[in-house]
């Protein structure tokens, strides 16, 4: 995690204070459970809530793990310092140290999912802001990066909106798929547990039973969650690409918001460098390369070993940390971007007419030319106007050949921009059907 | 794609033959649409299905595109040489190339998703037998590669089950991803031709036209459905590796099927390999690495770039028909995998009742010991069994400590396997729930 | 491996033919040693040699594989049937099968590494003549897509071509890495066969032997063989990346070549795309897919497991010739490309002479301003010249501030080209010192 | 970076006080070449030298960052509060933000490097140390999980041995390749600063000028950089998975030392589980992880972008820092390996003789039996053996049709361990040759 790439609330997820609190939770609940069950005494139980208000010092606990080596041992023994150690010996009864590893680490990830759905609904209604507000604004759209045919700013706009909601929904069924929690044992039998316990555990904290586990919640859950934070940065990838190519000096179209007191360079004061959305580009690397580990850790040896362990304490953190991060960045670079209409149709215009040829090579075809002649006709004025930026439609015009074919009110009207845009709202009513 | 790792009803839906049909019924349906418009005659639409039960000849069209450096114009010139350069004229009007190969690509995905959707039904078909024929086979359990506690077999078939199950519904997802088309021209707006048309043609094809698309079905849908491949892939290796670890010399509760034509080693002739599910392993490795690709795909430049292209020839039918023939091979080792009861009891007594330790701990818990008492005392004793291979049980009975808070029946109570077996039922009713 | 993406040299190493071929020499070598050594007779070792101009039957050896299912056995049954079952029954003795498929593995990514050393070469040939061609071809430096400073074209090709010597030095370091061979038996503990026999075979193959293995060559060599092609693929996608920018139609200062017979997309005759750059960059992907599972392979069991083996089958071939394909398409993509001197100097001067604010920052330092007021006296004349693009010199004579610490002929200076091209030739005798 | 997988000199390596020094340096040593080339007054370069022992206020740094918006320039600032505006006004001069950034990632790289080099010694030496200590030691070798034929502990060390040492030379090249400097201006056309400051500021640090830089030091270094480090995790993971899986129960060969005060399950006081090698397996996936986004660093646009800021700043400490971690902790866990010799000797002996079988079949081959016959008669006693753990010798013994080729002293001769060891001195020559 590095601190300038994170933000409060989702660190304070991953933070002990708050790792210790689920644990306090689960052993707490489970005691409750297994008191009704009549396996532990019931004020055992209640005695646990004791510490409901404590802070845990950390500090003690790290310095009990130090000598235990053993994590859930030490917070254990923590805890029956403040409970009292008699009345906390029911603690953890029948219970493995995964039970509560697994369990509050999916909690903790669920817990993320939900900040991360919250990041991608604003990311959503910026995008749908700024998508009406470019809805008509005319701008050349590129295919291999070269001119093809016009489009508006707003499409471009709602073609971002419509990945990201599929992301927002990909990030639903990856919350849904890892909110399970697991009670069940040393090997997952219940042996020691009844399944009851796991069951109001579970309820408690919002998850859902893991309807077989071994030691440990299967890892197939992680390795799709952390596929969907991949999917997502690529798809932070894919806007960030597309507003870098839009500032870079010779396109000009969009700049990030450029803060006064900002210096773009040491050397350049002119310079207004598209940084935060190479930063994005950056962090998506670092959000997708957690996938791979993810995968990785799926085949454990029989009912548990703990590989997945050190993996899942870096990526745990630092896929979701740089992935809110990286959601909210882009939220304000979409919300704030500087969009410049008049170079979208300078550029546009930078070979005359030129992006019409699509539209002529068809008038063509249908005025009865063969598609060879059509293609060639087209071929021949549009390399003039690729030379010497001369204008297209008056080539055209100039053309017998092409004019024994199409009148002079045929060929001015392939040039109507309106032409280009017919179905714009068309397809802001399927991209926005719901909202 | 390596042709021992491949299946011929996976690898035909990437033959050129399947390609090319697939590329005619767009066009053909197309046009008809664009008859149903009025915007080329009915005639010539009609005429496009004269070659419907044409087999296109695939060196023509490579020897044509060898000329045009474009599959598309090659095969629409070859469709010509069969319908008739005249009534061809109208077909693939306002369309762009990536109209036909995006939709033909995720007719592809979408049938090799209906495949691998089999596979995996037939894989759990078998491991739910599996399941049920071992539910009661007693089996230690292990974590880190060490003895815990006792499991049965039918557990681990049960929880490889679930997993499966898992991924089924994710391949279900995955497949609901993937079947969009998109008929939109040279960027996605619809000017050279009517939404009518991909709606037509997504129609017959089994598909959802895509909400927005630009020259190309957005790649945020790719890279989720590969990252499925992958997760599915990382589960086969986790059976995989469960197995191979069954089968080592000195586990052997489980070995794969072995013909008996089959050498297992030029120069050892008693070794039983497990060299299928090593070969799994393996094949998981390959699925996986479409992963990332798939994602570096996602930021093309504005409205398409072809870079995507290649890496797709290469994952597309690779990742399909490798996992296809994966999960098929997968299931055969399942089916017939031979399974050692008693190798398995001879395993779980190595250290004649130790596994049972933890149950003794908590007796001692609850007999009034306190936790670190408790500890130490079956501590001491099973040092004793791991040291020199004597009877826990035994042990315990002679250890006037331990004896002093239970008594000889109480001990013995603690060695009942049907202890560690009383939930299988609960387990298998939520695993089998819904069949 | 997909045949448009293959050239025929590098096709062939991977080609049954090729493997068996290596196999066979293999085999005959090791004969003669052994006969040397006086462990088998020294006639059967030369009847070997009797099947040495024998095309082998791969469609008969894969007859027998189906049977034995086992391949080197196979390869040997039919080997047996040229040089008479008799005479062959010394052939592969004391060996395991993997000396035999780990030292043909090796020959085959040795001679693979020379043809990719060969592609280096030719691409190295290439740049170096388009950077002396283009050393004093005056382009502007661009940092985060915007303009900085100038620089020359020949820089441009002088930096791929340090990088790509970098490339050829890692090639060769791989190479020397994996030419190990080594027979030394079952386990690798040359019980049931000489280390004689290993030295002879390995030096009539061009390779080392390797110093310990166990059944199999250690998996490390490999994963940094990959890796080597991962790191090459990468600089092949820096160079792509930039080509695709320099053509993109704003920008425009380099063209792939064009052919007359292409058409560049099947609706916009004009368009010149750089499709050539596009799909390396997805090649590249594509080579950089094979190195996580090469580094995946190094972890196997034991003396071994097969698990790498599919692996390797697939990205043997796949990564190699992918690679061969596309350092040949880069070369003949930098031998014709069209680059555009005009166009250099007209992006450069979009905004006329607003690259020299460095310059002048750093000369009103000199003359005494402190580095505040001249950042701001800089950035006041820059913004104009932003927002009008008048002429960022003039600005500076108008401006009374400036002209207090600069006099005309001081700015004037400022903004002579040659100032910024002064240290090419020095940079020219670094980077190609050694020529 | 996760606090409990980091050692603390690596960790310093990485601190903002370190960076913040070597950006001092950097600054200082330009001044004294720019002074030396009469370019600034001398006085000014050693006035910078006033702030030799200051330790930067990382407060005050950040807190001008926060307005400034820029690193370089915030350290600038906060130096010039040290030595005087007046006196620092000539510091950086000409020299752009990345000259100073990485030139300093560059010396942290390579002091990273230095660190991981002694680690890698100091494993190399652990490993010789045990391999010597057994390398008469015998055990079955095993392939595909399965016996196969004896070999010794002591080449299992040795060749682990032969792989780091390899891993080693990697390391070296690996610094080699990273150990350059850049002082090259804007675009790195030294426009502004004469390549001579360049030189000696490398010298200075340790560094090799880069021969030619852009606005950055080429990202092809790095890629290679990282690719050695997740080769080396790579072999890391190789002899973790050997040690967990010699330790597992049924295995028993070895195990790691288990410290008095350690509990090894909150549960199971008996087990002692590999947790060492198995924390090494994952943190051998999380180096791993840095290798793809590394590659992905190297298509910077034009002269650069800081895509790859973002991802440096979290692969340079985290990738060294859990590398350094893992190379010290697998140090450790071979130092103090316990190994089981006698544990081995009874796995061997699970069926007994039957790990001779290729020794028979050979001999037999010899005798004159066809391979067939041979392979048959070896199967046939073989899997009585394997069915009933008779004594392979004897059921030989008692073949009346192996008698007929073998007399009772062959047989017995094929027992003789000798036979498997005769070569270990050969091999312990040719790995240890060099030292």
């Amino acid at each position: 995690m590095i601190p300038r790439y994170s933000r409060p609330d989702m660190v304070a997820i991953w933070s002990p204070e708050t790792k210790f609190r689920i644990w306090y939770e689960i052993e707490a609940h489970a005691c409750d459970a297994m008191a009704d069950l009549g396996v532990i005494p019931k004020e055992n139980a209640e005695a646990v809530w004791k510490a409901n208000d404590v802070t845990f010092d950390i500090d003690r606990i790290d310095e009990i793990e130090r000598e235990t080596k053993h994590d859930v041992i030490a917070f254990l023994t923590h805890l029956a310092e403040h409970v009292g150690s008699e009345e906390a010996r029911f603690v953890h009864q029948g219970m493995t140290s995964s039970d509560v590893l697994d369990t509050c680490f999916n909690v903790q990830l669920t817990r993320a999912a939900d900040i991360l759905i919250e990041d991608l609904q604003g990311l959503l209604a910026a995008l749908k802001r700024r998508a009406y507000e470019h809805k008509d604004t005319i701008r050349i759209g590129r295919s291999h990066g070269i001119h093809a045919e016009p489009t508006t700013m707003g499409l471009t706009f709602a073609r971002f909106y419509a990945e990201m909601d599929r992301n927002l929904s990909r990030m639903r069924d990856a919350r849904a798929e890892i909110a399970t929690g697991a009670i069940s044992g040393a090997v997952g039998t219940f042996a020691n547990i009844d399944p009851a316990v796991e069951e109001h555990v579970c309820e408690k904290l919002g998850l859902v039973p893991e309807p077989i586990s071994t030691q440990v919640i299967p890892r197939d859950r992680h390795a799709a969650f952390f596929a969907t934070l991949g999917v997502i940065a690529s798809s932070i990838e894919n806007v960030a690409v597309e507003i870098r190519h839009m500032q870079r000096t010779e396109v000009l179209e969009a700049a990030e918001f450029f803060s006064m007191g900002q210096k773009g360079s040491s050397a350049m004061p002119h310079k207004k460098n598209p940084v935060l959305t190479e930063n994005l580009t950056g962090l998506a690397r670092l959000v997708r390369m957690a996938v791979v580990p993810a995968m990785e850790n799926v085949a454990l040896w029989h009912e548990r070993d703990i590989s997945h362990s050190s993996v899942e304490r870096n990526i745990g953190p630092d896929a979701t940390i740089t992935l809110d991060f990286a959601l909210s960045r882009l939220t304000q670079v979409i919300d704030k971007l500087l969009v410049y209409p008049d170079n979208m149709l300078e550029n546009m215009n930078k070979f005359p007419g030129l992006v019409m040829s699509q539209r002529v090579l068809l008038a063509l075809t249908q005025a009865g030319v063969n598609r060879e002649d059509a293609y060639r006709l087209v071929q021949r004025n549009a390399l003039k106007v690729w030379d010497t930026r001369s204008d297209f439609r008056e080539e055209l015009l100039a053309d017998e050949e092409v004019r024994a074919a199409l009148s002079e009110e045929e060929i001015n009207e392939k040039f109507d921009l309106g032409y280009h845009t017919k179905h714009v709202d068309t397809i802001f009513a399927r991209v926005f059907a719901e909202d």
